[in-house]
């Protein structure tokens, strides 16, 4: 344990150059600098934490390259990846957090990392559930799919997911207790496999799947656009061939983002800590220990390597 | 005038074949058959019409194709074409409708017609604007951009009409009163012609203008889907790359069809026709004389021949 104000090492995973195509493990590099455990006394409103989860999630790859069209802002090279993750307060220059204080959010992909403008970090107030979900269930962030289905079966919905492994699968059905599921991997015809019909689609692949969901939509059937995984690692987007259906079906289909939604995050939490701890609702994760593991599992999510939701334990404290 | 009973020619014309790629005059060919111009006795629900209009509109094109997809009925070959229409009652089984009655809705492009199941079909109330327009502008079929602009206009919106010549985008400003418009046959770069931002987006086209206006789309803007007239002489439909824009830019699609709507049929016609006698909504026809103009006239649809909503006229009264 260092003491507060004393230098320390500080390993970082850095990423090298922005990347083009199917990002590997060597486009980022761990360096180890040094850093002081105390704020210099002009920091206002800056503060310094020592993270102890990172989260691990699709959108990174967005970041990892340079373009106007971004939604979010692209990584810098040769600087630590950011991203969210809990960490403990060490010190503070701002009056919403204080020495000793636990907090989610936008942080560095470092040991300790230096939050100059702390307004995507929140403070942690239950912390009778896993820390580390606050990089994910509790951080409406990350292995979506997952709880999308379960909060669909709350609602009352029949549901069928589509994973890449009969692991996955598996999981699905017996552990998250989807009414179906199937290993798109091995439909050889995707639309046929939807043929059932679908009232609501959850879209998070892009491409070939939407294609495959158009042709099947019910009537006046709707789907939420939250994401597009198959097209992160392509330099120029595939094209989509159903969208006739959308007339034909009269679907509304409607993109997304989690920015917009942050205020209801008091109801949300309201609504999912109850039902975590009944155990109403499952959540899983891949824990990876130690930063060294980090790049191995950001590139593990595109090949489909994680199974859940993709968390690294930088710390235990 | 032909006698009521009497057997009468009947030209009509004639699908062969369902047509794939782009469709031409020789796909249709006229016919001469005859009629007799009263039902027979057991003509329940029946009624016997001499058309006045037809209808020249995109969706047909959908029709002569044979595909499960089909959101209207595929044509059927050997058969006269079929379409909205305004006629007159010669004789009727039916008892909505009585002879001397003006109808507008399904009929065939033939000079008489007995149509069978008349749920399509409907008696016209107002004689006092031209009777042309309940195939278009009262049948809430055709020509659809230049109203839409005017309903926007009369909404208080900023419209900007995309057309393919340069005599129609004259007529988007001039008579139509839109803001502006431009002719997407001659920007290079659609993308960024379109850079200053949409916030509604009234899709007809398709595809590449699609593609541009997904990239141009304002944060939660929306884009109603009416139709995509680029895809209907191909086989096999284009792809759509930017729908990864639904998500960063938080839009709203969706799909429509007039099927879903008749009910507020009345209500449109409360709305349109003060409108139209007024002069605050300004409607313009091409109108093509004689049914033997009507192959030229469907097909000219798809190279822009028609400025505005083609109409045939069958005959006079």
């Amino acid at each position: 344990m260092a003491a507060v104000g004393e230098e320390v090492s500080n390993k970082q995973i850095i990423l090298k150059e922005y990347v083009s195509g199917f990002p590997k493990e060597s486009d980022m590099v761990m360096k180890t600098g040094t850093i002081r455990l105390k704020l210099p006394e002009d920091s206002k409103n800056a503060i310094l934490v020592k993270n102890l989860y990172l989260s691990c999630d699709p959108y990174m790859r967005i970041r990892m390259r340079k373009s106007e069209e971004n939604y979010v802002e692209p990584f810098t090279p040769g600087s630590p990846i950011t991203g969210g993750g809990v960490a403990r307060v060490l010190d503070s220059g701002h009056p919403n957090f204080k020495k000793g204080d636990l907090v989610w959010g936008r942080t560095g992909w470092e040991e300790y990392s230096v939050i100059t403008k702390p307004e995507n970090v929140f403070k942690i107030q239950n912390t009778d559930v896993p820390l580390s979900y606050y990089t994910g269930i509790l951080a409406a962030s990350g292995a979506v799919g997952q709880l999308v289905g379960q909060f669909a079966k709350l609602l009352g919905c029949y549901v069928v997911g589509s994973a890449g492994t009969k692991e996955k699968v598996d999981l699905l059905k017996n552990k998250f207790g989807f009414d179906e599921a199937f290993n798109y991997k091995e439909e050889k015809d995707l639309e046929a496999a939807l043929k059932s019909g679908i009232d609501i689609y959850f879209e998070n692949v892009g491409r070939k799947m939407l294609d495959a969901v158009l042709v099947n939509m019910r009537l006046h059937g709707r789907i939420a656009v939250c994401g597009m995984i198959s097209q992160y690692n392509l330099e120029q987007p595939e094209g989509v061939h159903n969208l006739f259906c959308l007339i034909t079906k009269r679907v509304h289909m409607e993109g997304f983002l989690v920015f917009d939604y942050y205020h209801l995050y008091p109801k949300f939490l309201e609504m999912i800590l109850p039902r975590i701890k009944e155990g109403k609702i499952t959540y899983v994760e891949d824990v990876a220990e130690g930063l060294e593991s980090a790049p191995a599992a950001l590139i593990g999510l595109f090949s489909g390597r994680n199974v859940s939701k993709q968390v690294m334990m930088v710390a235990r404290e």
